[in-house]
C-alpha cells in the first residue's frame, strides 16, 4: 500500500524534528573540539561555519535517509532509530555543504541559499578551502561515535569513499568541460552531459541516501541472485539523471514564482541538457548563433540563445524525454522482486524509490 | 642492536625502489578512473596532477613507514611486505600532497618544490581546490583495493580519518592566528604555537606514518596494561614539536647552503618559534620594534627582527631548548618496555623512535 502524501503540516513538523537533531550533532562536533584544547577564536569559528553551511538548504536528500529507513522497517522508527538515520541524513547534508562552499569558490559564484557564499563572507576568503574539509571530516567524525559498534560501519565508511570521490570525479568534468570563464560549445555533447550529471549530481544527491539507509536496516549486499545496492543503483542512477535534466529544463522555462531564482544556465555557460539539446539537433545557422550568443552573461545574447531553444520546440522535446525516462524508471521499479528473503534479511522496496519519483514527476519547482 | 646508517648510495637506491611503487599506483588509480567512461581529457588532467603533486618532495614520512615496518619485523621484508608498506607511505605522502595544494592556495604561495605551486600552473587557478580532493579520495581508493581483506583495515581508515582531521584543525588555528596579509603579534604565544605545531603538522608527519606501520605489523591496541599507540603518541608528538622548533629555527639561522632555500618567515608574518621566543622576553622597547616590523614583507624590516633576534640570544636559547627536547625524548624513548608479550604479539621497538630522533637531532638542513 502506498503511504498518503504527507501534509504541508506534516511536512514542516519533519523537517523541524531533522533540524533538531542537527543542533545535537552540532554540539558533539564542537565539544570534542573543544576538547582538544583549541582556543576559543577557532571554536568560535567552527561553529559559524557549520551552522552558515550546513542547514538552510532544502534538505530533501537528508530528510530522504529518515523517510527511506521508515520505508524499509515498515513502521514508524523509536527513539533511536529516528535519531541514527537522522544523523545519516545529516552526514549527507555534510558532505552537501563541503561540496557546495567548494564549489562556489570553483564557479566564483556570489550567493548560496539567498545569502552571500560562505568565501564571499567578510574575513573567511581563501579559509573557506579549510573549512569545507572540516565539513567533510565531521562526518567520518559522526559515523565513529554513532556507529563504531555496529554491522554496517566499514560499509557507511567504503559508501561515503567512494561517493565522495565519484562526485569529485564529476566535478572535475564539469570544470574542464565548461569554464566558468572560457565558452568552447564544441566540448559539450548530450554524452558529456549525461556523464557529468551522473558523477557529479546522482550518486551523491540519489544513491548515497538510499544506500545508506539500506545499510543501516540490514540489507545484505547480496540475497541469491538478487543485488539490492545494485538494483537501488540501476533506478537511482536514472533517476538522478531524470531530475537534472528537469532542473536544466526548469532553468530556462520555468517562471521565477516556479522555481523560487532567476535561470543564469545561459549566462553562465553551463553545459546544460537544453544547450546539448539544441546543439544535436541545430542548422549550421543556429549553431553559429549558438556560439556568438551562449555563456557571454548579457542578456541579450541570452535572450537571442532562447529564442533558439523556441525555434528548436526544447518544450515539446523536454516533455518527449520526460514521459521516455518516467516509463523506464516505473519499469525498472517494476522489476524490484520484494519477494521475502528465505533467512528473513530485510527486503528492499517499491515504495522507496516512488516516493522519490513521486516528487519529481512534472514538478514545476 | 642499533642498525647502522644507510650510506648515501643505499638511501638513494630505498628512494627509486619507492619512487617505483608509485608509478603502480598511479597507474591503478588512472586504471580505475579511466574504466568509469572518464574521457581522455578527464585522464590526462588527473594524471598531471597526481604527478605534479605526490612525488617531488623529500619523501621522508612515506619512506619512514617502510623503514618502521622493517625495524618491526626485526628483518628484510617480502617482495609482498615493501609493497604494502610502500603503499602505505604513498597514502601519507598523497595526505600531504592534498594538504600542501590547497595550503599554498590559502596561503597565497608562489612556488613549492622548486615549480610553480599547481593553482599557479596555466590553466588550473582553482580547479586545484577539486585536484586537492582527488589526491585525498586516491588515499581510501588505494587502501580498499589492497587492504580490504586484512585484518587492520578500519584501524587504517580510522587513523587517517582522525589524523586528517586533527591536522585540519591545526590548520585553522594557524590561519585564523597569522594571517598572510594582516600582523597582529598580540594573537601569538609560545602556547599558541605548541598548539599549532602539534595540530598541523606532528599528527600527520610523525604519528601517522609510525602508527600505519604499527597497525600493518599487528601490533594491537592493548598489551596488557600497555599501550603501544598511546605511548607511540607520547613520544612522536614531541618529537614532531622538536623538529618544527628546530624547522622555524633554521628558518631564521640556516644559511641558504644549509636548508636549500632562504627562510621567509619574518617577512611572511609565521607564527614561528623564533617571534613567540622573542615576544615571551622582549623589552616594551624591543616589543614596540617588533610590532612595527615583522611581517611586512621588506628586507629592512626583516634585518631589524633579525638584529632583536641576535639581541635576545636566539641561538643560545635555541641550543637550550634542543638539549632539554633531546633530552625528555630520550628518557621517553628508553621508557618503552620492550617485553615480549604473553600472546606472541609483535612488540613495540625503541629503534623506530631512535631511528627519527638521529635524523633530526642537530640537522643543520
Ligand atoms: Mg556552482
Ligand atoms: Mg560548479
Ligand atoms: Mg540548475
Ligand atoms: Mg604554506
Ligand atoms: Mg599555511
Ligand atoms: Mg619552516
Amino acid at each position: 500500500a502506498t503511504a498518503s502524501k504527507p501534509t504541508t503540516n506534516g511536512k514542516q513538523a519533519a523537517r523541524l524534528r531533522f533540524e533538531d537533531v542537527f543542533e545535537t550533532l552540532r554540539n558533539e562536533i564542537i565539544a570534542d573540539f573543544a576538547s582538544k584544547g583549541m582556543p576559543e577564536d577557532a571554536v568560535e569559528w567552527y561553529k559559524r561555519s557549520l551552522n552558515y553551511n550546513t542547514p538552510g538548504g532544502k534538505l530533501n536528500r537528508g530528510l530522504s535517509v529518515v523517510d527511506t529507513v521508515r520505508i524499509l522497517k515498515g513502521s514508524d522508527l523509536t527513539e533511536e532509530e529516528y535519531f541514527k538515520s537522522a544523523l545519516l541524513g545529516w552526514c549527507v547534508e555534510l558532505l552537501q555543504a563541503f561540496f557546495l562552499v567548494s564549489d562556489d569558490m570553483m564557479d566564483n559564484s556570489v550567493t548560496r541559499r539567498g545569502q552571500p557564499c560562505w568565501f564571499r563572507v567578510d574575513g573567511v576568503n581563501m579559509l573557506a578551502i579549510n573549512d569545507s574539509f572540516m565539513l567533510e571530516s565531521a562526518i567520518y567524525f559522526l559515523l565513529r561515535k554513532h556507529f563504531r559498534q555496529d554491522a554496517c560501519y566499514v560499509d557507511l565508511l567504503e559508501l561515503f569513499h567512494d561517493v565522495t570521490y565519484l562526485t569529485e570525479m564529476g566535478q572535475l568534468l564539469d570544470l574542464i568541460t565548461a569554464p566558468e570563464d572560457q565558452v568552447d560549445l564544441s566540448k559539450f555533447s548530450l554524452e558529456r552531459h549525461r556523464l557529468i550529471v551522473v558523477y557529479k549530481t546522482a550518486y551523491y544527491s540519489f544513491y548515497l541516501p538510499v544506500a545508506l539507509a539500506m545499510h543501516m536496516s540490514g540489507i545484505p549486499v547480496s540475497q541469491g541472485s538478487f543485488k539490492p545496492y545494485d538494483a537501488a543503483k540501476d533506478i537511482l542512477i536514472p533517476l538522478g539523471e531524470y531530475f537534472q535534466v528537469q532542473d536544466d529544463f526548469l532553468d530556462f522555462a520555468g517562471t521565477p514564482e516556479q522555481i523560487g531564482k532567476i535561470g543564469t544556465d545561459i549566462l553562465d555557460n553551463k553545459c546544460s541538457w537544453c544547450i546539448n539539446t539544441a546543439l544535436a539537433v541545430a542548422t549550421p545557422e543556429q549553431r553559429a548563433l549558438l556560439d556568438e550568443n551562449y555563456g557571454r552573461k548579457d542578456s541579450a545574447k541570452e535572450r537571442k540563445v532562447k529564442e533558439i531553444y523556441e525555434e528548436l520546440d526544447m518544450r515539446g522535446r523536454y516533455a518527449k524525454y520526460e514521459e521516455g525516462a518516467y516509463k523506464k524508471i516505473i519499469g525498472l521499479i517494476e522489476s524490484v522482486p520484494e519477494t521475502p528473503t528465505a533467512d528473513g534479511s530485510p527486503v528492499l522496496k517499491r515504495e522507496v524509490f516512488k516516493a522519490f519519483l513521486d516528487k519529481i514527476y512534472k514538478r514545476t519547482k
